[in-house]
């Protein structure tokens, strides 16, 4: 009986500390990591601050577990495309199907742009995880660029460095003038759009 | 006598106000809206919390304040390079010179990505400035667009709404980059380079 209790008790603190995660993603995302308090948090999860400090010792702590659940999700997705498309286009495919996505979760599009934002300030707790994301990023595109070059996917005249800084700037930037205008901006179109100029064949 | 005391006094109160508006311009760049606070601002001018809330009433007027100076700076650059160059032309190469600038301007930059990121939030005090502010600048891309158009220096096969969300979203995805890897990103090359892709002549 012990066991199950304890592992009842296991099961409660991971679903609790789920839920603190997915609290917390979206709260991140409306005021950043700076204004973000653990007290509100912990108010949102409805428990005490001590019962947050329980799951997640400091707000770093907290926003690196934010990071890497959604790095998780994001690369799942990322392989799914990756196993079903032709060499090289299902990175570029997971930019339109990110987009998508993107325009059913605002709250997760405002965690990246503002913390990406304040993280570039090199005090930030997540300066040196969005510095080498967007280095990961680059590499992941420049080798998915790569191979569809060979599969002769690509058009000749591109220039496969300039693309992987463009390809993600575009996303990005366009994620702000979406969260600004959500009617006005099609993020997915607009990415599908640059990626079909790029290649030979349909995206 | 009197007058002349008043008259260096005023003179005195306007450089101290730009003088207000360059730090916060640093500051803000640096934390953002949210966790600036006033008293921060005044130890940065070296003058009393008293004595800054005497030129701006509080941390709202004052960030009102730095973005119209910068608006101000900014348009100004504008004005020039339309004036300088063929129809349509002027505000594609305002990009590149605006790009060209940033990266010697780091805190600027800063100042724009961290602001624009944090006023998503429709709550934020420059919501409204942003959101009118990117309306504008996809309004001045496709008229410049058409102009370009109808001169003959745009290539057929682009759509001039779409690069009118595109091409400014370029621009602010790449700062994000550059802030986190300056000697990696050459956001002047990058915008030019597309830039080029879509005109018939050399831009």
């Amino acid at each position: 009986m012990e066991r199950e209790v304890i592992g009842g008790g296991y099961a409660k603190g991971i679903a609790r500390k789920e839920e603190i995660i997915e609290a917390a993603t979206a709260y991140f995302g409306r005021v950043g990591f700076h204004k973000a308090t653990m007290i509100q948090i912990a108010a949102d999860c409805g428990i005490s601050r001590a019962g947050l400090l329980h799951h997640f010792g400091s707000k770093e702590e907290l926003l690196a577990a934010v990071l890497e659940t959604r790095e998780r999700v994001d690369y799942a997705r990322f392989r799914a495309h990756i196993e079903m498309s032709p060499p090289g286009l299902g990175v570029l495919r997971s930019f339109v199907a990110g987009a998508l996505e993107s325009m059913t979760t605002p709250g997760l599009v405002g965690l990246y742009v503002v913390l990406s934002a304040e993280a570039t300030d090199s005090e930030h707790p997540a300066h040196d995880y969005f510095a080498a994301r967007y280095e990961r990023v680059r590499s992941g595109v420049t080798m998915a660029l790569e191979q569809a070059k060979e599969a002769g996917s690509l058009r000749d005249d591109v220039n496969i460095d300039v693309l992987a800084a463009e390809l993600p700037a575009l996303m990005d930037g366009l994620q702000v003038q979406w969260l600004l205008a959500p009617h006005k901006i099609d993020m997915a179109a607009v990415m599908r759009g640059r990626l079909q100029q790029i290649l030979t064949v349909p995206l």
